[in-house]
């Protein structure tokens, strides 16, 4: 199986207490594309202006992704500016230049349509349910959303959210969302609206994966150097939902297998700036990670009752 | 193996959103020895005032904990007051009475001093010394502390820490005494001060235990209704080295298993306010639900290399 990933490409300034990068590469489509790549075939749905360059786009292609999907408009490419203090789990963001965002109509290639998992990365939420239409009978998708869409367009959201199977969220978005502090009702609440599964991303403390009857703790890679936590989230979704479209298996067991890779590729992403660690990252590491992920986590049970 | 636990046997008076308790039995050593005692027996050394009541020093009794340390002296027992908002991982104090807690000089009954394992509950740290003074030679020390300690004798706490075998400490306060915003790195600065093991406690995001060359994480339970924090981290850490003091295992997995029963503990007594829940608990929902721990954070291991 392989998978359509909806999203953005962009450029970032990123200031964290570690250093700054200017203009480096950045958008949610990126990462979750680069961290899928490494487990399966990846097409890639976004837009940019005519001021990004042929580097990035050759950075995609050697990670063998599709980028029919990859539309080049005039005007110049969505451009976000954040600063992170020492609580690294927290962007502030000091500017957004929407720019060739704007007139984001998401267009899958007639080739994309028969995708067997799609990804829609947080953009408006009406442009998530346009997606959604495009696509024929994928057998898992998955989206994330924002404060800002919980904010402005609820009702789209809300849709969005019945017609998916996993919903991935920040932990104070699914208590924003629903409007319920302890964090256990405001997930049975948002399964509640439809979907199968809610990931619910907690930072440094790892993640939350909740079902209707079951829920799996896993926490963060412990890490002595985090330089730029920018894509965390969507690296995070790319390991996952790359590992799950490789292996196809989608029980709990299989899947609570693929939110650990998606906890080691964010772990990697984090350790550098923009896409540098992906860049230079291999099979071989992050198998070695989930192993270390076992040791981190492991403990023996009881004797049987 | 018994444990002897130094700390406070308070009144303690909290509001939480969803009630108050006003005057119901708190502290330290009550909330440690209760959680302990289910797996272990417990010798308790604490001072009260005349105000103390009989009813809570039978309840003590019931859970088989050796009050012979128990001092009783004139003037009125330790009283806190604190309230808890939404974010139930902090509370606000309101009001600290210390009373006789100021003329407290731990003494260590004969038959006590030879115990295997001793917990200093956040006391005074120079308090923390004497005990350690009056003890042959214990198997197993630990010590909790807390922010005040770090600014107040911050020579006294660096050396309790070098001569106890495991720290128990917030994740803030881990941050505090060592100046480092990375917890890794504070973990490993704390680790050089001399104690063997490090338990850094992160309220419902769990807690984190490092040795010089080991990790181990575990998640808090997730609870749908949490009702009262006061006490989990010493209903934690009763559970912890009351489980430790049974088997006598000391390996690295004996110490994670005994970790988790402490976060099994924890997770009981945030169920309702002062040591309600712990007075209804029993033996087989403590194993049930350390068998839902496993479930909670189990996932499938990669193939042999």
């Amino acid at each position: 199986m392989g998978i359509v990933v909806v999203g953005t490409v962009a450029f970032d300034t990123v200031e964290t207490p570690f250093g700054k990068g200017e203009n480096v590469l950045g958008g949610s489509a990126t990462y979750f594309s680069t961290a899928a790549s490494f487990f399966s075939e990846v097409s890639l749905v976004a837009v940019v202006g005519e001021d990004f360059p042929e580097e990035h786009v050759a950075f995609l292609r050697s990670r063998e992704i599709n980028l029919a999907g990859l539309q080049r408009i005039p005007g110049r490419t969505f451009h976000w500016s954040g600063r992170y203090g020492y609580d690294l789990n927290e962007a502030q963001t000091l500017d957004t230049q929407l720019n060739v965002l704007l007139a984001f109509k998401p267009q899958l290639p007639p080739a994309y349509r028969e995708t067997d998992v799609l990804f829609l990365a947080n953009i408006d939420p009406e442009l998530q349910l346009e997606v959604l239409d495009q696509v024929t009978a994928p057998r898992l998708v998955a989206c994330d959303s924002m404060n800002f869409w919980i904010s402005s367009k609820p009702a789209a959201l809300r849709e969005v959210i019945k017609r998916v199977d996993i919903v991935l969220i920040n932990e104070g978005e699914a208590r924003m969302l629903t409007g319920e502090p302890n964090l256990i009702k405001a997930a049975r609440s948002i399964i509640a609206m439809g979907c199968k599964r809610l990931v619910v991303k907690r930072g440094e403390y790892g993640v939350l994966m909740f079902t209707a009857d079951t829920v799996f703790a896993a926490p963060a890679y412990p890490l002595e150097e985090v330089f730029d936590p920018t894509g965390a989230g969507d690296t995070f979704a790319g390991g996952f939902m790359g590992y799950l479209a490789n292996t196809g298996d989608l029980s709990e067991e299989g899947i609570r297998q693929a939110l650990v890779f998606g906890a080691v590729m964010a772990s990697f992403n984090v350790e550098a700036f923009s896409l540098d660690r992906m860049k230079r990252l291999t099979y071989r590491e992050i198998e070695a990670r989930y192993r270390s992920f076992r040791q981190l986590t492991s403990f023996r049970d009881l004797p049987a009752p």
